[in-house]
């Protein structure tokens, strides 16, 4: 991490460089992802984002900068920017093939620190995104899956857990516009009635709420979720609507 | 993290954001409190704190401004400011009701992200304090216990353990004034001999120093206290003097 | 770790603080060492870098600034600055024996902030070196282990893991210049074939791969190598040449 902001203070000394966080486990890129939307929509207009991931399985990914109407992302065309297209209007994706902003030695194994680094801090400087290489069409995406709907209930999973081990569902709360809930479950546990915030949840059962992000979120009070109920990405949950 | 420094900088793009700590464990409301003291007062005059912690047990804390002569605190009424009160004079408390200064669209779960942030970002901009909400008269605390001092037996109890795993109890500095320490004991288990500093610990048995923060300390040699003498917040430690 | 960027913003409000990394093990001096040489060099000219380390063995170790041609290194006479000798020209150590530098009050326990934090805020300040102490000779250095070549074979050992648990050895690039590799071992386990990067390593078994800081690496497909393959600082590596 450190050489990585050395490149971009070297290249354009006046950068701020803001740490959006450290705690991603490694390779998880669809936590990266959902990091990469629901903090970047609150930074000024302008900012570049740089999306330091681990590659993804099995090929090397196409390093992008994408510009959207507010902001620049840079970083590794292996689903990262999935959720970017949710919240924000992609108006460019530029394939980073012109190695004249590269560092001069670009690793095998570095990315972060020989390619995205320097084209982040030349974008701050004002380098037309021409520049950078070719225009895409498009970002690889990840497959988010769309839960279903079936006459009173929604059957959704847990599809990102946070640093705290509150497990975030796919169920997005526009799903509990004008209804009321009789009950939530996951797996074969049931869970709490549903809690306006995570301090109104009862010790001990699990609660449920609506999260920051705007998802179903199942919690517990001020216990880890994932680890008690040992719940995993893609465990089942199931929202019955009276 | 990510989204709480993109609303400040996004209020006050030219305010500086400097984090304090990664290594809080949630909930642990007691370890933020004492960090914010140990590290708050170094900072420059004029300085905004802002507290990201979770939320106390069982209900929602007011979120609260407290001025004292040099700086500014933003955060939860959870006890995050106790000891603030024992090294800095407290001139003003606000609770944090006008919610002009807050995001527009205030989740239940994110307070750090739709009310902390935007507020101490309009403090560095200079808005006056009263501009946002109403006075109060006090924070809550957490009640730390006090040693007990008997003839020349001093009984205190870890109060905190830092992310070297020290012990640091609720003995200051003060009682050791002028005596000669005979020895000290954590539990059923004797301690070393009072060291000067972490390094004049010797290797195996757990030895005993006055912090950095003032306080009675029980440590190991490039060991973790904690762990390896199964050790935790409100274990019992004795000085005896002779 | 506040309490140190509050010193230094209170002495040189406007120096800028950069977090390197966090991931450092306590007292694992050799990583912060490998740390300090991999991302030093990549800052611009006159970065002041500031080692905070825990203590070495046994004794208390001097304080020390040391110029290189580039930059300035602030930290404890421990070993952290090893590898700065192979990559930069070292023109100036000084003992940092003037305590007018200091904050007023020095712990016993926290030099970081005491001693280091104020002493590279005022290089920031561009207080000549001379004041702040007595020249030096020169720095404690970790042996490094040489790697052994005989004949065809070159044995070498992990010397660092990184935080995603892959495996750096002794065993430098130059090593394999115009070599073709037969096989690679550790310990008694045959490592797959010599891959270009991270992601050309297959799914499953350990590969070999020179990586960014121009060693060996033992490194596997999206898994830990260190906690999979039981591997530890000092586990030896052979390499076969055909």
């Amino acid at each position: 991490m450190g050489a990585v902001k050395g490149v971009i203070k070297r290249i354009n000394p006046r950068a701020e460089i803001v740490d959006i966080t450290h705690e991603l486990e490694p390779f998880d890129v669809l936590s990266a992802a959902f990091s990469l939307k629901t903090s970047s929509i609150y930074f000024p207009e302008g900012t570049v984002h740089l999306a330091v991931v681990d590659p993804g399985v099995g090929s090397e990914r196409q390093p992008l900068l994408v510009k959207t109407e507010d902001f620049f992302f840079v970083g590794p065309d292996n689903g990262i920017f999935s959720f970017v297209y949710d919240s924000q209007r992609i108006t460019n994706i530029v394939n980073l093939s012109n190695r004249e902003h590269f560092l001069a030695d670009v690793s095998g194994t570095f990315h972060a620190r020989d390619v995205f680094a320097p084209v982040a801090a030349y974008v701050t400087l004002g380098v037309d995104i021409n520049e950078f290489g070719t225009p895409a069409r498009e970002c690889f995406r990840l497959l988010i899956p769309e839960p279903k709907v079936t006459g009173n209930i929604v059957t959704g999973e847990v599809v990102h857990i946070d640093g705290f081990g509150n497990l975030i569902t796919n169920i997005g709360a526009e799903l509990f516009y004008k209804k009321s809930v009789a009950s939530v479950s996951m797996g074969r546990r049931r869970i709490g009635r549903m809690s306006r915030s995570y301090f109104d949840i009862h010790p001990g059962p699990a609660g449920a709420l609506i999260g920051s992000s705007g998802f179903l979120e199942i919690a517990m009070n001020q216990e880890n979720a994932r680890r008690i109920l040992k719940a995993r990405v893609g465990t089942r949950v199931k929202v019955f609507f009276s």
